[in-house]
């Protein structure tokens, strides 16, 4: 195998054979193919192309560079829910016990936040206590007794992608979609699942700007997950604003908490964390129609048992539980200042872009992957897209530890959130669902 | 300056600003942009192209990482050739003492063979003394007194193209006409010259292929020759086979020597010497007419001083003149094996390709850089597309110092040389001459 040979096919506009991306991807992880080759192959991949059987070969060359989680012993139908990444997404921490709760096996592997992008991780350690660093023995323990758990990665999960995303990130190649699709998919089919439900977001607060790019997207990831035998569908979901009403780790949790207890009846958090977990019980069978599904997880949550399921993985997984009867005992921040409206009038944009580096000035987030973040920062009480506000009603409430962080966050809400005369409508918030 | 965005700009096909190339190559050239920035940035070039404009400033970028000659003190108008490359091609041996005979001041920088492609600085060393290492001083001074200098580089020039040429070696971006472009012509303006003359070879022994291709690199290189205040014009010669009757180093300085003589009248090696050189004296404005050149130069070649000028060059660089008066003192092969037509016939093809595998499994060509050759070594007597041949009858002579190496040079040119029964035309020798 001579490694511009097959970036010279690429290059070319040829369909590289299952020996060629398997090669090279794995001369690429043992460090027998340079970064340089790597980066001409990735700039090849971006222009030409690949096809879905190209790229479910890539995805699964991906994956094999690492380990891959048994989960055999759970013994339950295996589900997990994938987002591309938005503001205020606190979904997992509502979905997971929630699938549990319905029957289903849920193996979630999580990431940190970076940038403006909040992490699932990094919202569950605001829970004094919770650990997210399990074996994968302790994992799929976890799993078998409660029905999920939710950890950061166990052992080296795709050690191919974490290069190559670094890589991406330095040589224009990052907004590619056979890249993109074998990066996010290569780390969840690791995780040992049988079904698989992606939220694809789009807007301006989203890496998919357009709906175009987004169902491209959705399409890519659903066929590789057919590729490799998978149950999978994608829904693409709105991220022109943030989702629910707080950004910030332990405000994140509260509000999640809150929705387990049903306190946040039909608000856009719910309507998307109850149609994605729909999905979930129809790929796994355990519900004959969308419908009946959404009635089922209705009632699950109106009998209290998502809000314990959730307790019960917690305890299990170390976390101090009366903070969640209690959530007071969460981290909070020393200042807690609203900011009110400047007029009265209709919410015709919200930022997520502005929301998320508030946060992230804030302190809670980071801009090196090496950050250390402060749990108790963030915002909550956020105004949605359409709502009706009168002179002096706070806009955002912003949770500060330090008055420069709060005076620059504020600058960023003052930009980032516009009012109207006239009303406005709320965003579409489902676009569509993607089964092919 | 962040690399990735420039990176980013010319991946979605747009036109790089001047500040963007410069600070580009000398990041590139400093370290600060690394390997992998550069591949990508090669393989966005090689497949989203360049205006004219770009390669410009490309070429001055690269040229400028470098020492540029100063030929100010030389006193003639400074015109040098340059050839793409292709086997037996010997012109600049010739061509350079005849230019400098009517006048001109050659400051002639060459390389050494690579592969199967030979390099004038081998061939110059076959003349016993000949030293092509003079420094800049040494070089301009050498032109001064007899009005041309071979030499190999002085001091470091293009730092850029070396770093860049090995770059995309390994990176499938070889075969792109910005890049190419650029390689050679920051090469060539630094040697400080007036005007060029490019000979683009096209056939199945040249790196450009087809005549498009050719033509397209050959329009490529005079724009940028004329973007940067150059006389400049590229003929378009063949390479179907190789050029003249030897190749391998010593061999060519006899042939050399021979035309410098006037003993080989019109073939094709002496053509195409000829018509470049003319072009040559056109551009510096040393004839009124392509006839008029043509004259003049058959003219000196007939009175003797283009032999005597070479040797005047030869013996200011050291070497032992008289090894040129008498051609055995050369380095000579131990075995000089002829290789008879197996039948009569008209010789159909002549693989330039074969020819030099030949010469480099004889040991007068290079594998690697480093590689140590057998200068007296190669083919001689080679016959020519659509000439007649009888039965017995040597199709060329092979010179070789071992019995191995000369059985696999057999087996190149028994491969490579094929007889029709029916008469066959000779290839075009010149396609056409691009001014623009």
């Amino acid at each position: 195998m001579v490694p511009q040979w097959i970036i010279e096919k690429k290059r070319d506009g040829h369909v590289l054979s299952e020996t060629e991306i398997r090669d090279f991807i794995n001369g690429y992880t043992d460090g027998s193919i340079p970064d340089y080759q790597m980066a001409a192959m990735a700039m090849a991949i971006y222009l030409k192309g690949m096809t879905p059987e190209e790229v479910a070969v890539l995805t699964d060359a991906m994956m094999h560079t690492g380990t891959i989680v048994d989960t055999s012993s759970v013994g339950l139908p295996t589900v997990d829910k994938h987002s591309t990444g938005g503001i205020g997404d606190k979904v997992s921490i509502i979905l997971a016990p929630l699938a549990a709760c319905a029957g289903l096996g849920v193996p979630m592997i999580s990431g940190r936040g970076l940038g403006i992008t909040g992490g699932t991780l990094d919202k569950l350690e605001s829970i004094p206590g919770f650990n997210v660093n399990l074996s994968e023995a302790q994992f799929v323990e976890t799993i078998r007794k409660c029905g999920f758990s939710m950890i950061g990665q166990t052992g080296e999960i795709a050690p191919a992608d974490k290069k190559l995303y670094a890589l991406r990130d330095v040589t224009g190649t990052v907004a590619s979609i056979p890249l993109i699709t074998a990066s996010i998919m290569c780390k969840k089919m690791a995780e040992g699942i049988d079904n698989l439900v992606l939220d694809v977001k789009v807007g301006s607060g989203a890496f998919m700007k357009t709906l175009e790019d987004a169902t491209a997207l959705a399409h890519s990831m659903v066929r590789v997950g057919k590729a490799m035998g998978k149950g999978i569908v994608a829904c693409i979901t709105d991220m022109n604003q943030p989702l629910g009403r707080t950004a910030g780790n332990a405000l994140e949790i509260i509000e999640s908490m809150e929705c387990l207890q049903g306190q946040h009846g039909d608000g856009d958090l719910m309507q998307v964390t109850l149609a994605l977990t729909a999905e979930m019980l129809l790929l796994a069978h355990k519900a004959d129609s969308r419908e009946a599904a959404l009635r089922t997880l209705k009632d699950i949550i109106a009998s209290g048992a998502a809000f314990a399921k959730f307790k019960e993985m917690a305890a299990l997984q170390g976390a101090d539980v009366t903070a969640l009867d209690d959530l007071s005992k969460l981290p909070h921040a020393r200042i807690v200042h609203p900011f009110p409206a400047p007029k009265a009038g209709y919410v015709s944009a919200v930022s997520a872009d502005a929301i998320g580096r508030a946060v992230l000035v804030l302190g809670g987030g980071r801009q090196k992957t090496d950050d250390v973040i402060d749990h108790a920062v963030g915002t909550s009480g956020l105004v949605k897209i359409g709502e009706r506000v009168e002179a002096g009603q706070p806009l955002v409430v912003l949770h500060a530890n330090d008055e420069d962080k709060l005076a620059q966050a504020l600058g960023f809400v003052r930009d980032g959130i516009e009012l109207a005369d006239a009303p406005v409508a709320a965003p579409t918030l489902f676009h569509s669902t993607i089964t092919d």
